[in-house]
């Protein structure tokens, strides 16, 4: 079957420049970034602070050299068990594309300042979307208990 | 700007088989997809079905052919004035990459049943994550009327 599966190329929208250096498995809910946007798209970016969170598709340009594992421990936490790389948010994946949502706190021209984003400085952007609680929130979702207990 | 922003290649994980066989602007929620993953991938697909819902990220390759426009319509609504790209959901982006949130049926081998997909038959997959309510949603998100009005 792969060799029917396409290859496509893509092209960033911009970078995001950040106190964030090194990959770490901390949390970043309060890390304040800056994603700078090719000038190009400035006017792509109107209307988005009408939105109080956006999400960031951006490509972990650290995570693509290592070769791509199918089972994993996430974050290397020694007491849960393998599991397959689909159901953690490793890094290292086939396509390193991440998704974070955060919190946009300004935008000025062609920079999105936001909080709480888990990208490294330097990391190239995919897209920008806004978020849309009813379509990209659930309610009642179940996760398994080595998520509820970290 | 552009030119130092670099590029990068994706192979698809994946197809989409769907009833959905055009883009549409209906609503989604109830139709049941399947996902086939490549069976190289397979063993990556395990304990995937200890979440109820998963995140797809998937190449919207009917959008790719036509000219970006910085600035446009959502859902061709004529009541709503032009907006930023980024701002809103169209599928006619720099990179045209889809995210969706849905239920995860059954994972049967190298398949992911799935509800709720707005993809259509054939749409190249990228990667599936799993969906982490404390990581990928947001309480009180403001949006602006135009999405609250739809």
């Amino acid at each position: 079957m792969a060799s029917e599966l396409p290859s496509m190329t893509l092209k960033a929208i911009g970078i995001v420049r950040s106190e964030l250096k090194q990959p770490a498995r901390q949390d970043c809910k309060e890390i304040v970034s800056d994603i700078v946007i090719d000038s190009s798209l400035t006017e792509a970016l109107d209307n988005l602070d009408d939105f109080s969170h956006i999400i960031v598709l951006y490509w972990m340009h650290r995570a693509t050299n290592r070769q791509v594992q199918t089972k994993v421990r996430p974050m290397a936490r020694q007491e849960i068990p393998l599991l397959g790389l689909f159901s953690t948010r490793s890094p290292n994946r086939p396509n390193s594309v991440g998704k974070a949502t955060v919190r946009l706190l300004r935008r000025q021209d062609n920079i999105l300042r936001v909080e709480g984003l888990d990208a490294i400085d330097g990391t190239p952007v995919i897209d920008i979307k806004p978020y849309i609680p009813g379509y990209d929130s659930v309610t009642n979702a179940k996760v398994p208990l080595w998520i509820t207990n970290q």
